[in-house]
């Protein structure tokens, strides 16, 4: 059985992996299909980011969807055959966080293709994955598996809508139209969002915006007075969703959001510059927002209903083999919004 | 008629000063006590703050209090002789923000001893003012005015309260401990919170933390760890107020702070770096705050009924004949909490 | 000019009327379509609701749409020949809950066609309208006049929505599928809710439902089971829109609520024995929803846009001259779901 | 060993009783101090309440603190000779609502001296009780055990405090001023109310309310008018702790809360008529609240820190062999606020 395997920057392997053994309440996965995220991006160009590294070797790849190929013995919720969506998070549900409703900060949460513990968690970017019978989330048979690879990227949005607070009627700012942000678009726009702008530096992701719901998509490096603008009277915006983690960005958020205003922070930044007086003036809440919850199962039913249609963000579906040129593509933001690996 | 008045950094006056005609719905107040800001003491040492400069000569101050001494024709809140807490904020009540419920944002706002506006409004650093009879908030006969003078730096504590959502039963960290870190451990503890902590770069004001009620003063120039040990398991405190506008504070907040932590930003810092990762990772809220709306008038009740007893933190009442040594001393934190001026 | 007047309980009569005249920031309107909402049938069938009772006659109607005909010294925000949705909200702004961004609570609202206070507003059943100008909200030139007319109860819903909280993701119960109880159903559409059930007594409205949005429609006369199984594990649904004001309708509500679910009360019952028992057990929140702010603005966005399509719900448009018939109309169930008048 | 063990409505009997053996994770303490409940009470006078009844006999009671007197082999946070407040709560900790941070809505929830499941949890009135280590919370060596039994009451009303929102600064009403009226009204003192007003039909209760925090106790009995006029300009308190279960008290409750305030239903009424007219005009919100989770560790501390001092509410300490005594007079409200037994 083969894997996309990260050893170091710049050292991407297909290469061959050992599964473990199942337990009764695991699931064997054919992986069909599987996103690459910024995240992979970050291992693959830089080998971690902040101060996650690399330290062993570790299959790459948490936005997967397959086929049920093996179930354990107490496995009811999926059968053989089933097609799923791989839910990359697996929290322990017995640390304070867990029992405070709050999985997503468990201490000592397993998910797949991270190097935040050691020894790594394997990521899922591989023909067969063993997860738990909870990853494992039934889809409808009919459903594309490309399409179902996108439920963990849009659970990401799903959740930092759920920190901005209500969305219909207000007027939303996405800065940064990568994958993230194209996804926030569409979630703004199916919550009810009265208004949406969104920004980048490249045209080619903002054409795509366009097409996803912004109602005005404004390339900054060249037209930085368009977005400007909207900061007369104190600020226009009722909620900016941060994708770039850059400080610009950020700042620029910040001066055109109106007093009050929700700033969610999805972009992973390092440390940034913030205006602080700005925000303290305008009681700007600057919130961060990490992975997700429950919202993993919302945005299956979403896509699987086609509430949400991502078919205008899937770039190429490339085959594993292919996957050095797979990851160069998807870094490569003037033709690449999501890239799909085929296992 | 003497008022204190800046003519520009390091330049400030004792001298004569015209009061504007009294309109109908004015009140003259002879002015008894007045608190000297931080704002103040910006405008004393640097000639403003961020983008606020002075421009030309200004009374300054806005902590004041005083007696009656007059009224126009119209005015039936107050009597001549009655005391007063002046709420230095006067609103348009006619813009988008006023209509909202946050005339704090009003696009109209006069403040009393501001330069964000030009010609400045002149404030109340002065024998005698006039102001309009909404700011004029009668408290009852046997208040002293040197506490009175606290209505204003308070409000704005009670207001940050208020952005942090609930207090009872929270863990509560204070970055900060000049004149409104204390007042806001008084308002933490006056919320109910379960546990106070703070901390500064000097012992003196740590002292007097102690006294209002903080549970444990920390001097981070000497004993960061005790701060540190905080971090484990992802963060300890529910809510931050981070008074000091510093960035190794405002860093060492979102470090001790637990995920979902509020952190509200009452200092006015420049542009601080912030590590966004770390928001990201533990979901921070950082949350700007700014003066006060209604808290004014709970200020004053807090203050007439001793439920809030700000007497520990007043250091000296010096005459306005010395206001430059008032301001020296204002200036000095291993000497001054708060000092207030008598006029 | 005519209008439609209710003298007192089934006297609606279609007669003379006399605009005031205009001032300077007033718009007359030459009232085009006008929906007749349950408030209208209350004073047609019964002379009024609660305490609310005709006194004197009054023109009806507050769901309106025309186009400008003549305009005040001053009016700026519209031309003659603009279509408009008239707000018919005019609050005070100067008492305390207009000051605290609540106009809807208005210490002197003047609502058209409402009992509420005498002499009473007058309402736009009629063929010309004076308002004020802040009332007249434009409309794009191709908009269809008997769309913008759904504004108001739109507005009401989307103000309901916004005391539900965030409804994407959510499973939302809609008890009533009147005109308000449909557009419930779409306003929660509208904002991403994951699931959504409604109920009647009456098949007819049932089946627009589904169409507009519903995905299960159950006739609780028939079939209470299928309602009353969502109790199982404590409840199901996280937000209920309650638009019948029935009281067996609010206890089954409360009864397939999740425990801390939000039930918002739209419609406007009497004195309605609710579970408290239960309603406390499971933390239920029951919330009142009074009429709407901003929202009308969104709502004619939302209607201009197509974003949210009143189509489905427009039975017939009856003219004015035979308002009695309409009525009558609009007061049959299992034939009317919205009626509106053409003047 | 003896416990004081309800069999049927007005059969309370102090008798033998066996406790189960200990796991490696039980502790048992020997019972000190026990606060009869008003739930006590109900099994007492009428064999249950709701739909909840005795079925077989049961030791009652869930107000408990007292010393450990022997831990199992696994226990390491207590130990023997350490004195305890017992937590009569526990949860399964793996259903959806203990994972979703709610374990107050555990669906399969142990808590002492309940009859809400078959075979009951028998109650903690009893010389030795075998608890769950997590279930015994550790006290200050010098603190009365007296104090420490109003840790399960004060729990309730911080956690419905929880559910009021912010209460600093705010206006509070509490309808029925026994043991949990009064604890609320501590609890919004403490969280810094600005104004607390509290209702009963008896003198006796009002007179202790005023002593632990209340401005105005109002006698509705005799008294009715003063309540009522704060209905003026539609109403006057920002939140309500509805606390006597009593339709009269929830309506007038309603007429004087302000529009948008929060009406805290803490007593257990049955099915009660509600004004829903008032409730939806002044979009009231009726929020249940129902026992605590994390709050019994605050009330824990802040009994032993002092920050709220029951003591003015302990009527009688009544020794076991006394039980029936001790329970007539915990009925009669002009004689007893809390009666507590001994063991």
């Amino acid at each position: 059985m083969k894997a996309v395997v990260i050893h170091a920057a710049h050292d991407l392997r297909v290469e061959d992996f050992v599964n473990p053994p199942m337990g009764p309440n695991d699931v064997e996965v054919r992986i069909s299909n599987g996103g690459i995220c910024g995240s992979d991006l970050h291992y693959y160009h830089d080998g971690g980011f902040g101060t996650v590294r690399v330290r062993e070797k570790m299959a790459l790849g948490h936005e997967i969807a397959g086929v049920v190929a093996a179930i354990g013995a107490k496995v009811t919720a999926v059968q053989v055959g089933d097609k799923v969506a791989v839910n990359p998070s697996l929290p322990c549900n017995v640390c304070k966080y867990c029992l405070e409703g709050k999985p997503r900060h468990c201490l000592d949460m397993r998910f797949f293709g991270s190097a935040m513990r050691f020894p790594h968690v394997q990521g899922g970017f591989r023909e067969m994955l063993v997860c738990s019978e909870v990853q494992a989330v039934k889809l409808p048979a009919g459903m594309a598996l490309e399409r179902a690879a996108f439920a963990e990227p849009l659970s990401v949005c799903l959740h930092a809508a759920n920190q901005a607070g209500q969305l219909q009627g207000r007027r939303v700012l996405v800065t940064g139209t990568g994958p993230i942000g194209a996804l926030c678009i569409m979630v703004a726009r199916q919550a009810g969002a009265r208004e949406i702008v969104t920004t980048d530096l490249s045209d080619a992701p903002l054409a795509i915006a366009r097409k996803v719901g912004a109602d005005l998509a404004i390339n900054v490096r060249n037209d930085a007075d368009r977005l400007s603008k909207f900061s007369a009277d104190k600020g226009y915006f009722d909620v900016v969703f941060e994708c770039s983690g850059s400080g610009p960005a950020l700042a620029s958020a910040i001066a055109v959001a109106r007093p009050g205003a929700v700033v969610v922070q999805v972009g992973i930044g390092g440390d940034i510059a913030v205006p602080l007086n700005v925000l303290v003036a305008k009681e700007i809440q600057l919130r961060g927002t990490f992975r997700f919850d429950a919202e993993f199962d919302w945005a299956v039913d979403f896509l699987a209903s086609g509430a949400i249609d991502v078919a205008p963000l899937l770039t190429e579906i490339v085959p594993m083999g292919d996957a050095v040129r797979a990851f160069d593509l998807a870094s490569d933001r003037s033709r690449a919004m999501k890239v799909q690996l085929a296992f």
